[in-house]
């Protein structure tokens, strides 16, 4: 079966999250809108990306456009931005689904688990978005070096947010990314999610690392 | 090198979870008090872990005389009961080290992440037992099914809690226990690993199994 075509804008995109991930999407089908506050940088961003794909299926927009046009809005703001851009696309993004991949880091302890008064990242979304808009969390905790070298990611996505479909939806947009996806329950557990991005940045930092990651495991292994 | 030899007292420590651990540590020499609020049970549990281990180094007594024996008290005790254990005891465990195992489930909504208002439960147990006794929280995520058994355990131990010398402690009682165990940092990223309890009850609820874990990948295989 093919899998159904997306427009998927990705604000805050030009950053190596969101130019990884959209790589990835694109790459599947997908039509990308990567978004950025500076039109400049979002044009360069989908020249890189449609120069690595060969195909002209990723476009750059400022922010805002970007949202207008897309179907599903992800975020990749760093979280001092996060609560300016949610009510900034509050309007344009009625009725769509918002993938938030942003971790509330606060710093300078970043390793340290500091949540904004909703809860989570994700809650101050859905607050500030209403419930007209669905709020999913995924990919908080991927090291994001190896997206763009086609690399294998050895880390598990844990999804949560509002509503079992929605979250269906990204598990099956995690999977276009070629990772593995998982239902991790509602809006209220993203806390979980977004704080485990910490502990990684802790233990990266006492094993020298920079791609500790988490799997899921005692699930059989036809996922 | 001889590993130290601690007094580990169990409280609530007849459930599977205690008695798992106190079967493991036992084994590696350390001596265990299974502590119960029935006597009668704490010496029953003692009993059948002797005549497993086949050597006399468990013994059972009431919750508060445990903590008043032991140098290391590990709490697996109901959430509901939580509270009133952490208070009960107090001063048996001034300038003792508490492991704090409870995982602040709320039926029915048991797959939802839901905190007490200290933020999780290791944090209430810090708060009601004072800077004189250090709270480490640890062993939320583990299937206790197979620790009766020898079996392996397919699931990391991640340690959060007051003071890196206390969590480096835990995590090599983790380690006679025949897990792996990770620094997670601050007591204040206990939320994290609490809350993930609730995430894989989820994914034991929806793929019917009944171990769903988490690994730590990315670092490198000597641990």
């Amino acid at each position: 079966m093919e899998a159904t075509q997306r427009v998927i804008a990705i604000l805050g995109g030009t950053g190596k999250e969101g130019k990884g991930l959209g790589y990835r999407w694109a790459k599947k089908g997908h039509k990308v809108i990567i978004g950025s506050r500076e039109l400049d940088k979002a044009l360069d961003a989908a020249t890189e990306l449609n120069q690595m794909i060969g195909e002209g299926v990723v476009v750059g927009m400022d922010n805002l456009q970007a949202a207008e046009e897309a179907e599903i809005i992800v975020l990749t703001v760093p979280f001092q931005a996060h609560q300016f851009m949610c009510e900034s696309i509050k309007q344009p993004a009625k009725g769509k689904l918002v993938i938030d991949v942003t971790v509330p880091l606060v710093p300078p302890k970043v390793t340290k688990v500091q949540m904004p008064s909703a809860g989570s990242a994700a809650q101050e979304a859905q607050e500030i978005l209403g419930m007209e808009t669905a709020v999913v969390a995924a990919f908080q905790n991927i090291s994001y070096e190896h997206l763009m070298s086609d690399g294998v990611v050895n880390c598990d996505v844990l999804v949560t947010g509002t509503g079992k479909g929605n979250r269906e939806l990204v598990i099956s947009l995690v999977e276009d990314a070629g990772l593995i996806g998982w239902d991790a329950g509602p809006i209220e557990n993203s806390v979980v999610v977004e704080g485990m991005t910490s502990i990684l940045i802790g233990l990266n930092k006492k094993y020298g690392v920079h791609d500790a990651g988490i799997k899921i495991t005692g699930i059989n292994n036809a996922r």
